[in-house]
Order: structure tokens, then C-alpha cells, then sequence
């Protein structure tokens, strides 16, 4: 089974074309989708065929000509071939938790290649599971460094997604530049509503009776990252912050393991500040 | 703009063909969804295009051919087009009047023709919306005759949507096959659970904390029809049935009305006793 | 029937002496509900219960010497004299015509008393259902003359609740204080995110996969006011703003009627620019 | 802080007797809440109070003579003195390692015990977390004897609450009776739909647009118990029954775990075949 994603600007004939390529060589579509974004004029179309040719750069070669006339970014992958992640953490791991629990059943649809930390506390905790655990402090002082290092890692681990699992630590607008589209946070509030520190105090405070979490893909703009998934949950004045904390940690486990999924399975468009998200 | 819904037994090339046919007579496709079911190897297709061709029998035409060959179930129509729905009611009004409200500021996706009541209770409203309204009384007795006027309403008035907005009614096995696949109820409960009669009393005594309601396909087995759309709502042990059935009143208005608009716009197939429904 | 509440800084005995009191005089406590509030140290509570004498000025004078010792707002009233509401419109009538149904069927807990709207259009709906409607035009000119003319209203028509269905004017800071507590807006977004004119806009700009409705008390500062309910629905890449305006007219007309019903039923207790809302 | 529970038939002047006597010995009343239930004539109270007298037995002395006259099922405990849980499982793990995430970061509101399987399969999980594993085969022959050994682990332990964690055996009517008003089972439908085995792919092949999982407790009529705790996701037709059982796996986490602090924070009453659950 293979999946297809394409990228371009909106043009007659797009589907025709792709399907009837992928006819020529005997694939068989199994799932399909499109979406036309009219706000910014691109065709987004996502294909899952099995096909009698097997090799990912064959299929791809096969396509190539018909994507450079749609100027087209088109995409084709093996479906058993994961996208690997890398997952980035501090102290908190009830995310890092989930995140392994999911790829370890088999249902997270990426293949976590390594964790790395700011702290050692939860070295431990990954290597129970067989992953790899790189410890990276990160201090004012060292942060240049500390990011050139994790951007060796995901070059030598050949990381398709970095996954900030309440990483607690803000990213130089370099190395959001560098991760464009392929980095993917957590907050644990429903943006835009309490962006940055403490959210779950600020919702207290203005007295919301709907808490959330968002994961979006990051940018140099803290927290304005483009939405890949959103949820929420009904809290009561009787909640305390902590208890607010408590609750939004369930939302966040699961949308952002939702978001990594979807991510990873190639249903995810960039359409500028917006995302188109295929179900 | 135009929507086509297409429906066949699982083969290759079907979407090549398809929007090739498309292509032929210089139409664009904007909205395309597809699905393939592997438990009934059927083949669902929509799609929503702009086309220099306007008539709806004429583009039919041009693909007929290709429809056939697929041994494919193909409708086209205009989108300003809508379908035009039969609404059945009792007493209670608030599905109905819902319905009228959405059309009436555009947003139902169908045109109502015509409400039709065993009761004539609800009349002055009806024609307050400048709505078409017929008293059909049914008793034991005139169950048959009353079905029959029913049946000749639906024909004269070119009928393409039965909604029964809870409409307090069994239909017989016969009208149920004659509307089969055209008829909308709503039952006010979260089915499988709680068919038949009062089901906010049965939720209640079984002490359920969330509720729900369920838009079907009208068959011969009651509440046992296909369904479209369902949703839910929260509710707490101090709940009378009474105030059960208050609150499930806004999930009934809700379930229907989105049933009635994505059968009306042609997002519903029909897969043995389920639906894919494509948002 | 009666509805208690009180309010007073948190202190030992308060339960059991009002309690005490209500069995005195021969009253049966059925719903009993208290929160005490950490971060204001008040104490809020809210009784219904049955009682021989029915006068409401009768028992709220048994309980007066007591409410003095705990410096206590307290408050009695049969529960069958509900409030008395005025609901301010301009041209969108979804929610007006939802608050207007509730009332109707009897389970809006409130009693609507006058329409009042700074444009015609809504007149004959309004006297449809033999309500009172007053239009008020308001320009940059006129605004303080009209708003005197409402205030006079208000006082005129004993009015209890002032209810913003969608009113498109902003209120001015001295008839925010004169409503102080008792006039309750639906701002269409997810508060705090989309604050201001065109939230669905926003929202669709912002591309977040949820949106929402927010009741809140009406104050000085526009859309900061204290929550009363909220609540969301999700939405998808393909829904344009028309749409989301849409889907959340649905939102906005539960939201907005369990906010009044609350307030009404004496749920709601306000805690500095928060609220605590008894289920 | 202490708990204070009571359950008797409704009569007047019990919330006046029971905050007198706790005036009397200096307590202070933080949360109360009070449930009349009209059905059953059954008043419900739940009372945290912080206390200058630690002991629970010495409050519960002082309290004894008006809950005897009020024929009341009165408790008192220490909020730090956590009920004791023994969790049932076979080889599902996915709630078990919820419960036991909960349980280790403090949120679960009972103390793990012990875990007990008819499987070995999660002895290593098990022992990770430092929690005692008792491996207890079931077979049709040694059913009854391993019924004997569970309930003496149960009395050994000093349990409180028996956890069945998606365990995937029927207990015995005998067993149940033992065990009344204290084991909590998750059955992964919404009941009363799809009672019994394999609910996902009972789910699937009904159709339904909305999955859902239920927190109950056991008795010998299967998925019967009263309901103490149900929550929902929406499905869409795509979904295999593998799929929803890998979302439903996320519902039933939460609402077993919900369920079971609730349970064991008091907030749970049983009233006949219903539940009230403070909030």
C-alpha cells in the first residue's frame, strides 16, 4: 500500500491526471480526497493505492513528469515505512508516555527514533521502552549549541518530525526556519485564547467553563503556529488551576498524539497561516 | 456548479474515468470524496464541479456512457437545484420549526414543499411560513387510505425527501419500501438503545449520564434503519425525564436538520444497513 | 416552592444557620447546593425548598436577622414568579427567536416582558407571539438619549434580566454599571479568543478546528465580562466563515438560553470577574 | 480535611442536624452538596469540612446518635486516608497503565494495592510501578476456587474498591453479591447499546456515528450495574472496528479512571438501579 500527497495550484485536470497515471501502471486507489482552498488558490489531493510496482522513487518517477506540469509538490510513500520522530521533552511525561504507549501497540503511526531532553529525569523512563534517550541541557549560555546538536540529531537519525511533548523550552527563530513544517508543539490551551506561560492559571483567572489543548505546527511566532488539531473539556468554578491541569492533560495526550498521526500519515496540508487536515 | 454522486461495485480506473469524462467537456472539479468499502466492495464518489455545460440531463449524458460500463448508480444536478422535502409531524414542533427556520434563511440545503399532519394543530404556523400544509388524520381504520394520499402527495408535489420530524406515526412495511432511502426519521434516543416508546423515561430509569439522538433511514424495522448522524449530550442524575426530553430537544433539532442537509446536498450512500456520510 | 440564595464572606456556621432557620418555620429542604470560594473567601448558596408560609417578604423577614449577622446578600422568591426579561436585538434574529420558544413552551425559567431593538425589522416576529416591542433607533447622536429611553424601560417593566441576543451595539460604560449583574451578552467566539466585531471571520483566518459561543455578564470592557456558559463545535478546513457563522448559531442559541435559564433559576453567583454556576 | 457521606430517607431537618453537630465540635464546612432523589425518597449529602478533631471514629462518635435517628448510612473519613483498590485485569493493558499513570502522579484518588490477572502477561508492567502482582488463573474448573482466592486477597488487603480494568472474565452471581456497591467495571459501549462481547464490532456493523464507553458497577446481571460514568467519540464510516477500538481505547481510560475517583473521593451514590455523582 502507498500513500500519495500533492501539493499545487488550483488547475482543470488535476485528478484526471494523477488517477489516469496511476491506472497506466496498474494501482488500484483505495482511499481518496481533495481539497481546493479558494483563500489561497491551491489543490490538495491525498491517494492511498496499492499499486504492482513496490518502489516508492519507481512510483515517484512514473509521476514525475505529470507533478513538474502541475508544478506540483507530489509525495509518495510506502505506507509500512513510518515517518520517524523525534520527540522532544522536559520534565513533564504524561505526553512522552502516550506518545510511546501509542507507537508501542502500533496505532501512532510514526516511529519514534529518539527522545531527547533538556533534563535527565525522564532517561530512565525512555529506555524501559528500547528507545534512545540523548540528554541536552540548554542554558542561555549554551542554546546556539544546544540547538546545533539537535539539529545533528535529527540529521543523523534521519527525523521526518520533531514532536515538542511540552517541551518547555522556546525555539530560536533559526531553528523554527530550519524544522518549517515538520515540528509539531503542544499547547495546552485552546489558542488563541492563553497563549504562553501558564495557561491553565490564565484560564482560571478569566473563569472559562471550557478548557483546551492545540497542536500546531511551530513557528518563530510563539503559540501562532498553524492548527493541526484542537479539543476541549467542561471545567467547573470549582476546579482549582491544578485541577484544570489535571483534566487538560488528557486533552493534550490525545490531541496531540492525534495531530503526530495525522501528520505522519500525510493528512496534513500547509495552506499558509491554516491547515487542511483530510479525515 | 454541479454535484455528482456516483456509486458501483469497486473496480479500477473509476476515477480516472470519471474526472477524465469531466475534463472532456472543460469542467473543474472543486470538492471530490471518495470512499471504497471493503465490506461491501462498493465504490462511493462525490463531486462538486463548475461547467461551461449547464444542463443536468445534457453532462448526465456525456457520462452515461462510462456510468454504465462501471455498472454505476450516476446522478448530476444543478446545486441551486435542492431537493425538494415532505415534512411529517405530529404535535411536537420544535424539529419542524427548526427546519422551517433554516430554510427559510437558506442554510437547510433542501426546499420544503409541503408539511403533512395526522393532527391539525400545527396548520396556523405552517402557513404563517407561507408553507403548503395538508391534515391527513390517521386512525386504525384509515390507516391504508391515509398512507395512499400520503404516497399521492409525494407524487404530485415531486417529492424527493420524506423528513418525519417526529412524527408520532409508524409507517407501514409498504410506504417504508415505496420511501425507502428518500425517508428521514429522527428518534429521540442514542440507538441502539432505547427504541420504541418514550425513550427519555427508558434513558432515565436506566440512569444514563449522557443522551442522544439518532437520524435514520426510515425501513420496516423500527429504529432499526440505517443511520445518517447521531449526537449526544451530558446530563446529570437530577434530571427528570422531563427535563431529559427538554434538553434532548436541542440534540433532536441538531441531528436532523444536519441529516436532512447532507442527504439533501448528496453526501449520503447507502452501504447495506450503514452510510458513509462525507463532510 | 422557593429559591434561596445567599452570598456572604466565608465564615463558620453558615449552613447550619440557615438551615436551622428554614426548619423553624417548618420548610423542607429538596435541592441544596454550596460552593465556598478559595480565592475570594466567599461563601455562595443556593436552596430550593417547600415551605408553609408562602409570602415571599414573610420568610425573607425570618431570615433577616440572621443574614445581618453573616453580612449576607440573601435572597427569597417563590419559584413560580420568574424574572422578568427584556432581550435586546438588532437584525439577527436566531437567537431571539430560540429565547422566544423556550419562553413559550415554559422552560426558559424566565418571563419575556419586551423586545427592544434599534431596528424595525423584528417588530412583526416579535407581536406574532404577543409580546410587547419597542423599537429604539440608536445613532452616534442619540445614543444617550436612547439609552435613557431603555433604561426607563427597564424600570418601567420591572425588568430583571437584560438579554444581548445579538445586539450589535456596544452598551456605554454608565448603563454597563447601571446592568450591573443583571444584563448577560452572547458574543459569538470561544472567549477570550476573537474579542470584537467578526469573530467567525477571525476564527476562519486563525484556522482553528473549534469554535464557540460565550455568555457572559455585560461590563465596561467589551467581551471581558464574567463567563456564564460556553461551548463549541467542531469545524473542518473546508467551511468557509459564512459556514462557521453557520454552525454557530447553534451554538450561540444553546449557550445564550442556558446562560439566562441559569441566571434566572438563581445559579449563578458572581465571584469578582468570575462565576459559579450551579448544575 | 474529612469526607463525610450520608444516605437516608428524605424527611426535614437533616442538612440543619448534621451542620449543627459539626458547628458543635469547630468544624468548618468547605464543600457540600445535597441530592433528594424523588424517585427512590432518598436524601444524599456529601460534606468536606476541615476539623480541629483528627480522628475519624472520634467524628463519627459525635455524629452517630443523629445519623441512628435519621436512619442514615452516615461515613466519615480523612481525605488522606485513600480508599484501597485491586485492579482486575487479563491482557488488555491500555486502562491499566492509565490507572496506575493517575495513581503515581497522585490524581486517582485511590491507593493501588494490588493487581490482580488471570493472565502473567503484565506481571513485569506491573512490578515496574512497584505494585504488588497476583497471578490467578481462571479456568471453567478452578473458577470458583479462584473466585475464593480473589476474595481473600480482597479481605487481606483491607480493599475498597475492586477495579475490573477491561478483565475479561464474568464474575460469578455469588461474587458480585460480595462485592456489591464496590467493584467498577468499564464495558467499551455505550450502554445499553451493545451489551456483551466484541461492542466495536457491534458498533461497526450497526452503523453508528458515535462510539462510547461505560463505567458501571458490577452486578450479576452483565453490564446491567448501575452507571456511574459514560463518555463518546464521533466515528465516521471509514472506521474499521479495530479503529474504534484504538479511539474507544481512549474514552474508556477516562471514564474508568473518572469513574473510579469518584468513587472513591465519596461522590458516588448508589439509588436503586441509578446513581447520583456530585460534581
Amino acid at each position: 500500500m502507498h500513500i500519495l500527497t500533492l501539493q499545487c495550484p488550483d488547475q482543470p485536470g488535476i485528478v484526471a491526471s494523477i488517477s489516469t497515471a496511476l491506472l497506466e501502471f496498474g494501482a488500484n486507489i483505495l482511499e481518496n480526497a481533495q481539497y481546493d482552498d479558494p483563500a489561497t488558490n491551491t489543490f490538495c489531493m491525498r491517494t492511498r493505492f496499492e499499486s504492482p510496482m513496490e518502489d516508492d522513487d519507481e512510483i515517484a518517477g512514473k509521476l514525475a513528469l505529470r507533478a513538474r506540469s502541475l508544478h506540483a509538490d507530489l509525495r509518495v510513500r510506502r505506507e509500512d515505512r513510518q515517518p520517524r520522530a523525534l520527540i522532544l521533552v522536559s520534565k513533564y511525561d504524561h505526553c512522552l508516555i502516550d506518545l510511546i504507549y501509542r507507537w508501542n501497540v502500533g496505532e501512532l503511526g510514526a516511529d519514534i527514533a529518539l527522545v531527547v531532553s533538556n533534563h535527565g529525569d525522564l532517561g530512565d523512563t525512555v529506555a524501559h521502552y528500547g528507545i534512545e534517550f540523548a540528554h541536552l541541557p540548554v542554558t542561555t549560555e549554551t542554546k546556539a549549541e544546544a540547538e546545533e546538536a539537535l539539529l545533528d540529531l535529527v540529521d543523523r537519525h534521519r527525523i521526518d518530525i520533531v514532536v515538542l511533548a511540552r517541551y518547555m523550552q522556546i525555539l530560536s527563530g533559526g531553528l523554527c526556519a530550519q524544522l518549517a513544517g515538520r515540528a509539531i508543539n503542544i499547547h495546552h490551551s485552546f489558542l488563541p485564547g492563553f497563549k504562553g506561560a501558564r495557561p491553565y492559571h490564565q484560564a482560571w483567572q478569566r473563569g472559562v467553563k471550557v478548557i483546551g489543548a492545540t497542536a500546531h505546527y511551530v513557528t518563530a511566532d510563539l503559540d501562532e503556529g498553524p492548527i493541526i488539531d484542537q479539543d476541549v473539556a467542561r471545567v467547573w468554578h470549582s476546579h482549582t488551576p491544578e485541577q484544570l491541569a489535571i483534566i487538560g492533560r488528557d486533552i493534550e495526550r490525545v490531541v496531540l498524539s492525534r495531530a503526530v498521526k495525522a501528520h505522519a500519515e500525510g493528512r496534513v496540508f500547509l495552506l499558509g497561516d491554516r491547515t487542511a487536515v483530510f479525515a
